[in-house]
């Protein structure tokens, strides 16, 4: 349903190397699901060293979720040339962060030159396939060039 | 400069037990500080496992900090039986994720019966003793009571 | 599309005199539309009272018609002897604020007892009939019950 | 107790110009104190044309306020040919909005060139002269420079 315009015909391929060189999806054991303009879809199994003291994901990890599914749903419109920083982002969450699975989801609302405004949702997979709303994010990402410490 | 009154004497042998359940901050390496009432200080090593792309500290990691900081700042204000969930929180990213550790600290702003206001800021310190503030965050917090899955 | 089951058969009529009783509406020339279990629509024409130093709808007229909208989405869905309270809101101001109209559209994500999370949207809207989205909401309500001061 | 250095000498001018051109501010009735670098206040006398079903300040005036706040704040520390728009403002309401008078404080955070964060606080003041921190807002706020309709 994106109906975005990439300036960057080979978003993809830049999506997925920026992603792979993030250490902590890495290390969250988050990948990389499907890449479209403005919008991307990553995918985490539980893990119970990102639990918070009740043994529901952390906060934390879904907010980490959350917030790279914006900055690379961002990244996908961007020019060539652009890195991209968050600026802000706020996490409701709904539901404790039970789920043999999560999935974030992030896709551009408004982008901007500098700018780009994104939304998130996070939802918690069981194995028999229901699926839960446990957290919504919305995000202000800022497009950056020209700086050596901070490329695509 | 706490002027919280805690209901649970033995609060800080509570947030010491219930930060210690924690996964999350164990796989982080956060350790925890000072413990006020209303008031607690995290502090955490850089590592390259936690970083996004540019190789600061990530935001999810950041937010893992502050969540966590406003969360035990608002638990060690609760009575004994009951837990704290974390509703909402806003992250302000204002400089990139740089410094040997990181402090994030947590407090009080208006404790209710059933809501708890909370402010965290995070700071990147040098191994030269220079300071950075780097990320804030106002939260949310909710007192639970009677859930056998959500215990202090 | 709302699946909402109302637990106020008469929500629709508790929905607009509530709306009726606040003097901020009527002094913004807010008008109620549509409102379904967890859905609401306001109406608003452009008026130089109410705008900012560069002649756009202000923040702060748009925070109040985002805030109403989703107070109202929630109070249509809770009990007869319920009123609501705004526990937090997050506004991105995404276009300036022109039209000839504005409207804003509030829903409820996620209702539980305490406490219903919400969104809104803001929309500018033209005489040639065209519309551009100018912000966006998310927020916590909470349900207040017993409370002589704050009704439904 | 504000350290930042204004980049226009004449910032406090320009600040009460700019105040004096937003008709929101004539409408609710809000008059601008104190300006220093980086720093503003604002006072409004309780009126009930802007209050919510309950009789307590609406949320969109409190907002308008605290938006407005941080707005000045930031615009006091920017260069003479630059203006100012909202990307963003999250506010917790922590108690009704009570007071015979209402103040919102602004301040600028973290001035950066392009984007500047700020916080800003709205007590109630009751004629014995106590007063109740009833709301706290955090922003990001932009600088804008070259467009017509954009101006400080």
């Amino acid at each position: 349903m994106s109906t975005f315009q990439p300036r960057d015909p080979g978003f993809e391929a830049r999506v997925h190397a920026s992603f792979a060189a993030q250490a902590m999806m890495r290390t969250l054991g988050v990948t990389l699901g499907r890449v479209a303009p403005g919008e991307v879809e990553l995918s985490m199994p539980a893990d119970s060293r990102f639990t918070q003291q009740h043994g529901f994901l952390h906060g934390g990890a879904i907010a980490a979720g959350l917030d790279t599914a914006c900055g690379f749903a961002a990244l996908s419109l961007m020019p060539e040339d652009a890195g991209v920083l968050t600026v802000e982002f706020k996490v409701n969450l709904l539901a404790p962060g039970r789920g043999e699975r999560f999935r974030f989801t992030g896709r551009v609302v408004k982008p901007g030159r500098t700018l780009v405004f994104c939304e998130a949702v996070a939802h918690g997979l069981t194995t028999e396939g229901e699926e839960r709303l446990i957290a919504t994010t919305t995000a202000t990402m800022m497009a950056i060039t020209g700086r050596d410490d901070v490329k695509g």
